[in-house]
């Protein structure tokens, strides 16, 4: 069992949660045995941690509890953690969430887990929270390993992906969308405070606004996911 | 300027970020001039604190960034924060939902920002996170101020207002809920691993599942937004 911190694999694993790192390292660290049987079907384990013995991951390194605290950083350390190869840049598919400038890692994090539970098959990050952040991560579930990720800002995409309808959850002048679009298109979502950039407004093909009973705004990813059903779904919920 | 950590309205402020303490003194902390606006709106304020002098709050209390730090518990103060009374124990209403063991802080944050802008007017909370801690407070946008908070759990709340519909997000042999019901109604969502307790789910009068295109599953902020928007929702969002 590995006891210390000096240690150059924890070492190693421990720099990963930091994104600077994790760029420079082309590797993330993952948390869970859901997340590591991911990373290890998609073949981009590279090595895993373990405060006990896995009968999954025989050939994962045992450490001791202070040292999974290390490394994770957190005072409530999961049992089992991995370093994993970053998942290759992804292609553009027929359904597409942009993410621009959404800051919290909660919000990124359901986002991913929505887009993958309701049909999109690419993600395009443009200023947002890193989609590699151990909190992002948790919030995924595992849809991390299922989606591709580009980064692009929504003009340049727009620009490369003209046939693509551009669609904003945004109240403007654009014309509201009223029926499902057929694919190719994209769902653009804007930040938690400012909304959509002006320059991605300019460029919009529709808008979504979700009518709420008060002065209120929804959270942005409880709104994108609504709009998300919306899209996906073949009828209403209820009826 | 109040610099001294052992100033006496510092330690109640600081205190007041534990369960136990709000509990005992039946006040809270918040953060934000509009959070501070709505309690003092509902006449709850008690006391501000700043780090600059305020105009909306001349009687506040100017204190030291290092002293907001201490108080926060935070890396990164807010400028304002507050004392409040804690809101007193509201009625049940007509469109009532239930949080049952709903465990992150900011899933139950979420989830009354959504109920509040989905018009419902009544949360029943059942060993979930606590309503008035601060991660809470800063997800509900201030959406605490304008609905009504009780304690119970489904099993009581459906013994004591037997003629609400109990709606479960649940996969069941329940009736699946095909159009939005009449009010008294209650949704009733569970806890983010393990779902509905059991006796919960014997007393449900119909369910409602939301179709997804993989076999992992939504964030429950998610999905009981989801569902909350189709029982308000005059017309489908698309059409």
């Amino acid at each position: 069992m590995i006891t210390s911190k000096q240690n150059e694999t924890v070492k190693y694993a421990r720099k990963l949660s930091r994104k600077k790192y994790r760029k420079q390292e082309n590797a993330l660290l993952i948390e869970g045995l859901h997340l590591l049987e991911e990373a290890r079907h998609h073949g981009l384990l590279k090595q895993t941690f373990h405060t006990e013995t896995s009968a999954q991951f025989e050939d994962g390194l045992l450490i001791s509890r202070d040292v999974m605290k290390h490394i994770t950083d957190s005072a409530h350390p999961p049992k089992d953690i991995g370093i994993a190869h970053m998942p290759p840049q992804g292609s553009v598919g027929q359904k597409v969430l942009i993410l621009e400038n959404i800051q919290d890692p909660g919000n990124v994090g359901t986002l991913i887990r929505s887009a993958l539970a309701f049909g999109f098959d690419s993600i395009i990050i443009d200023e947002s929270a890193d989609v590699f952040a151990p909190k992002v991560l948790r919030s995924t579930q595992g849809a991390i390993f299922h989606i591709g990720f580009t980064y692009m800002d929504a003009v340049t995409f727009k620009e490369n992906y003209p046939g693509h309808m551009l669609i904003g959850a945004h109240l403007s002048d654009t014309a509201r969308l009223n029926k499902q679009p057929t694919p190719p298109y994209a769902l653009v979502l804007g930040n938690e405070g400012s909304g959509l950039k002006q320059s991605t407004i300019a460029r919009l093909d529709a808008s979504v606004v979700i009518p709420i009973a008060t002065i209120d705004s929804l959270n942005v990813a409880v709104a994108g996911s609504i709009i998300m059903h919306a899209l996906y779904a073949s009828k209403p919920l209820l009826g």
